[in-house]
């Protein structure tokens, strides 16, 4: 009777006939991931923690997975530690490395840390809370491309600065942030055996697109989140590089190293680092195919949409990011009619959609609240197909068209 | 080919052969509760925040299950807060309820927090933190069964008191705290109106065996968890009774409310919800049942293990929890022999299992370091037979036997 997870439907990740194209939002979990998570929801279900052999088995589990994403990573497996998705590594990272300081006797307006305007929500709302602990924060100014300034970041680091942390690929617009180039920076600099400063790198996503070696990037403390690579959600991983120290944001039991409390998720845990891997083995093919779906997208857009405005720059993008703004056009407006089209975008990043402010992501490149309000983003899965991205298109094309007269009407 | 969760061995909930007593730290997943999980593993992984209709079907799918939890536990739907876990719920609780009131003027030295010395470690190490910040702490004695005296208990109120926690069923000794009596000590003293005193109930090893209905119980906080009654890992909700306000302890997005931050973990949160509203359409039939396999355990015990000591009492004990201590048998030792013969047991919490210290909980309620040191914790499942719990005595007869001249020999 028992029928759970039937081969019937078995090769359709997606929803039938609907053309995603929100994979920054959401993806969905890779059959050879579910399947890799397939034991720990049925028989392996003990507690990692007891000492009897299915709980010993279970830890063997977990600490094989912990081994395996290290490799990965590059980086020792003490350094990984699981937890409940991107938000919550965030919140670990920041919290965690400036209550370590706090509580080795560092106060907190003796913090300064560095950071960008654009940042995730799950940063940005951490290090409001930290401004109101005292610590003191500087935000670096951006190229029209979204890209850190590096003459102007070098000029904000002073001797309190202990933290930089910026996204690896900025989830509206894709840009790519030169990260070896800000970590040679930090560590070639002056004062730098006196005062570390350590970088903290929310990869959310990146697996699927770019490599995540840590020793390569040459950072500190890492976020990575299953849910936007072909994994479970739930799952996210907080990387350390040897050395870094942090403390725990929840407490308890003690699991993760002291780190993270609260009984080990074997399947999630198992089922993230499948993706994460699984992401990485391959994100130099997967991109490069994907990037050239990209960029026809763009010329697509361009050819059919007069005064389109692309938000970020074309040569340090993510392969499968497309953000644009159609001026006069609402682009709330413009993403229902896709979605009656069958086709998912996003006006920017999913956390806050229900929000009506606009994309604060495009507003800190462009300086333009129309831009920021009229912002779509289309971002490109791993089976994207072309005939999809020229469908989005048409529609969109057909949506201007229809909403044109009217808006230029309201101006 | 595409065979996840094939029928063979369907009905196994658990491994072939082990007899399980440890349920307190670990339950299976229940079959309904697994299918019930399946489509959003498989074909609804939307995000919930999106605004096409696939995210606002997964939205849909989540607020029900948020309508049903709160009919079960009797408070507003907008009082579930989902969350990955008990941990997760006891720090949001407790951090939560007391940053509310930091934010809103009120000094942490200002504060005073009621507790007990046997809760579990994600509630003690969290009140070990309020303390770093000032907040004053009072712990309430206990009987020998492990109850709160009420006496001592109404004694320990001032104006400062802000807060109670503990636990409605402790996850070692199983005994149940006489909750309505404390709520209703705190809502009917004199100068209950001029300061308030929320009450937090840690309910994670309740769903299974007891009423969770907040109305009854009269509290005002309540942590519940997934895992502990036959849900998925990483599944916890805080419950709040309307009017309670508390800080966020995760920050980002803005999800639940602003309260908890994260992408919603959709088949957990339909997971647990089933899980937990199973649990509690069937208690009472359930708890009866299997107290009268407690109590028989207990009985085979004292027959056939001389001097065995039961910790805690046996009037107000939940169905499932048989604590034991044995003179001069080392527990370890004994939980390790009940593994080599297939008997999942434990020492104490699965938590610190790991840790030698013996179990706190003991040691707190005998003030006996022998008898902390000593603990063998066996908990039964809804489906644990007769001839499962007379072959652990069995097993564990023979091996207090065996150890027993040895030990003596020792001292």
């Amino acid at each position: 009777m028992f029928n759970f997870f039937s081969k019937k439907k078995s090769d359709d990740l997606d929803i039938t006939d609907v053309i995603h194209l929100d994979y920054a939002s959401a993806t969905p979990i890779a059959p050879s991931v579910l399947l890799a998570m397939e034991p720990y929801f049925k028989n392996e279900w003990a507690n990692a923690n007891a000492i009897y052999k299915n709980g010993v088995r279970v830890r063997g589990v977990i600490e094989n997975s912990r081994k395996k994403l290290a490799q990965t990573l590059r980086i020792r497996p003490e350094g990984i530690i699981f937890t409940s998705g991107g938000t919550e590594s965030n919140n670990l990272a920041l919290f965690g490395y400036t209550e370590a300081l706090f509580q080795n006797g560092r106060a907190y307006s003796d913090m300064h840390i560095i950071s960008t305007y654009i940042e995730h929500p799950s940063v940005l709302e951490v290090l409001k809370e930290l401004e109101r602990r005292g610590v003191q924060f500087s935000y670096c100014e951006l190229d029209e491309d979204g890209r850190i300034i590096l003459r102007h970041f070098e000029s904000l680091i002073r001797p309190e600065t202990i933290l930089v942390t910026c996204a690896y690929v900025n989830s509206e617009i894709g840009v790519i942030q030169d990260i070896k180039r800000i970590t040679r920076i930090i560590r070639t600099r002056k004062d730098a055996s006196q005062n570390p400063i350590a970088v903290h790198l929310d990869a959310s996503q990146a697996p699927l697109w770019l490599s995540c070696e840590m020793d390569m990037l040459g950072v500190d403390l890492m976020t990575l989140d299953s849910a936007k690579c072909y994994g479970p959600k739930g799952g996210g991983v907080l990387a350390l590089r040897h050395g870094v120290t942090i403390a725990p944001h929840l407490l308890g039991g003690g699991q993760e190293r002291g780190l993270r409390s609260s009984t080990e998720n074997t399947p999630v845990i198992v089922g993230s680092v499948e993706a994460i891997v699984r992401a990485q083995d391959s994100w130099e093919k997967r991109s490069e195919a994907i990037a050239l779906l990209r960029d026809e997208m763009f010329s697509l857009l361009q050819i059919h949409i007069p005064n389109v405005q692309i938000n970020g720059g074309i040569k340090f993008r993510v392969a499968n990011n497309v953000n644009i703004s159609i001026p006069l056009v609402d682009s709330e407006f413009a993403v229902i009619t896709l979605d009656a089209h069958n086709i998912a975008a996003s006006t920017k990043s999913a956390c806050g959609e229900s929000s009506s402010q606009g994309s604060h992501v495009v507003r800190a490149i462009t300086n333009s609240e129309e831009r920021a309000q009229t912002t779509i983003r289309f971002t490109l899965g791993e089976s994207t197909q072309k005939k999809e991205i020229v469908r989005a298109v048409e529609v969109l094309k057909k949506h201007v068209e229809k909403m044109r007269p009217f808006e230029s009407f309201r101006t």
